[in-house]
């Protein structure tokens, strides 16, 4: 059974197949934030603060740390500003951190001071970036998220994203660094743009699972980019990546119809052992208010879900 | 392609692997409504009329329509009523109907003033039932839906209820029925007391689609009978069958969370084209009341989704 270990100082998290679904907070990223950016550069960490202590209060697993202000020069303030958010966000919460950067010496001067097992993200199948990484992966030995593209941009074809996912696994043994570390994001694309990236999705998560027996994570609300409501999109994508392998998303814990999806899903695919969270979290849900109630009046739950199967029974019984 | 057709007199139904789910109305069951019971055997009608205008206008393909008010002598009263409960609703709502009846003689009784193309529910692998249901299979050239059980009742082995499904597509055969006018319930256990249900279903639907080649169906609400919040495992549910490849599935259609689960795993399983019906249908969405909303303030949904892909996009150009 495929194992990814992450930590913290305190806490012990297993990413796998049989464990319940690794919620990443994505929150801390000033990436398409300005104000975030704004703070961060200014030494103002208040909103970073505020979104570490909301998300693990929404829910999550884990924490995506990242610290990309400014396309400008990011080799020179990256590596600096990571390792101050970074530091921040480990002596305040306690759960595992994920180092989210696209410049290597910020990723090495994150793992220096990162408590426990951090996950790195990431590495891509870019001769370059592969250089670059996985010596640090091995040197620190920490488990890293592999994105499935390569020098030539993602491929729309999934059997080339597989091919990527491959290699990066294979090149990561050649360093010594075991499947069980490599963390597989097979790309998820716009279903609005493309009406195949679902299921292209779903089969890709399917073989990752199968064949090179990897987790596997993705950048989830990207599925949902340019249509409506996409909350609805994001909590009926959940449970399906789930059923295909999908063992991790980095998402925003702090939206309520996604995180029921998830934890919906950890019921139905027996992660949640004995319904124990759900009932927990859920045993005195009140349905929405009046925007989300049925149009129309309908009796009462209680009499409706074993109805069919009471039924079928009792009705065969009695009339053969 | 596995095709099953159901048709009113005026409208026509695809179940298929590349059709959206159809979505098969239960409400008009008196199975567990004693008042709906009640009103039926005085030949009061209103409640049926009610439940069938307003599961059409709540977006179901077909109704299920059942008569069976009482265990005391079905074989009596049953074939009489469910042709009365028939002839009303087919005159009424112009979406295809189910005949479903333990009673063989109300079965046939309804299957002679049925309009268009019924789907039957159902026969089970009972020899009896086998022997009863599938000669008016074939003599109305009717699909039918095939409950994988048999005398030994239930069985807790998937293993087993997969054996049963093969014998009565094979028993069909023999018949002269072909494999698409079977549409196989694998039959959901309550996830409360059964934590392997889910699995159990997810592997048989995929078995059933890839192996017997055949379409699908099931009781939905069962899956979350006796836990708390069961429209919110309803909804998840939902996506993983689809996913896994279930093609229909008798529910109530007038619940919204677990029809926009419906609509969110059509476009993802991509048989709603372009998105279509999902963005008519939410294009002015409004998030819900206070009730459902987060518990702290989130910056809007625009930045959100593309930003991860956008942002690695931005920076890897930039930072390399």
């Amino acid at each position: 059974m495929t194992r990814t270990i992450v930590a913290s100082a305190t806490r012990e998290i297993i990413i796998g197949f049989d464990q319940p679904f690794c919620v990443i907070g994505e929150r801390i990223n000033p990436t398409g934030r300005k104000k975030l950016a704004a703070e961060m550069i200014e030494g103002n960490f208040d909103t970073v603060i505020k979104d570490a202590l909301e998300q693990v209060a929404a829910g999550a697993t884990m924490l995506d740390v990242n610290a990309g202000v400014t396309a400008v020069d990011p080799n020179a303030t990256e590596p600096g500003l990571l390792v101050k958010t970074l530091e921040i966000v480990q002596n305040l919460v306690d759960v595992p951190l994920s180092i989210d950067s696209s410049v290597t010496a910020a990723i090495e001067a994150a793992l220096k001071v990162a408590k426990g097992r951090p996950l790195v993200n990431s590495v891509t199948g870019e001769e370059e970036k592969l250089e670059a990484i996985l010596p640090l992966i091995k040197k620190y030995n920490v488990p890293v998220v592999a994105i499935s593209n390569d020098e030539t941009g993602i491929s729309m074809d999934p059997d080339v994203r597989f091919a990527v996912a491959k290699k990066i696994v294979q090149r990561a043994a050649d360093f010594g660094i075991p499947a069980h570390d490599i963390v597989v994001d097979p790309l998820v694309m716009p279903i609005g743009a493309l009406g195949d990236a679902g299921r292209q999705v779903f089969a890709l998560l399917r073989r990752l699972r199968e064949e090179l027996k990897v987790n596997t994570t993705c950048g989830l609300s990207n599925i949902s980019f340019g249509l409506p409501h996409r909350h609805g999109i994001n909590a009926g994508f959940i449970p399906m990546v789930i059923g295909a392998g999908m063992t991790s998303a980095i998402m925003n814990p702090c939206r309520p119809q996604e995180m029921e999806a998830v934890h919906a899903a950890n019921v139905l695919n027996g992660t949640d052992a004995n319904c124990t969270y759900w009932i927990k979290k859920y045993r005195d849900h009140q349905p929405a208010a009046a925007g989300a109630a049925p149009a129309v009046s309908v009796p009462a739950d209680a009499n409706g879900g074993g109805r069919r199967r009471g039924g079928r029974e009792a009705r065969r019984g009695a009339a053969g």
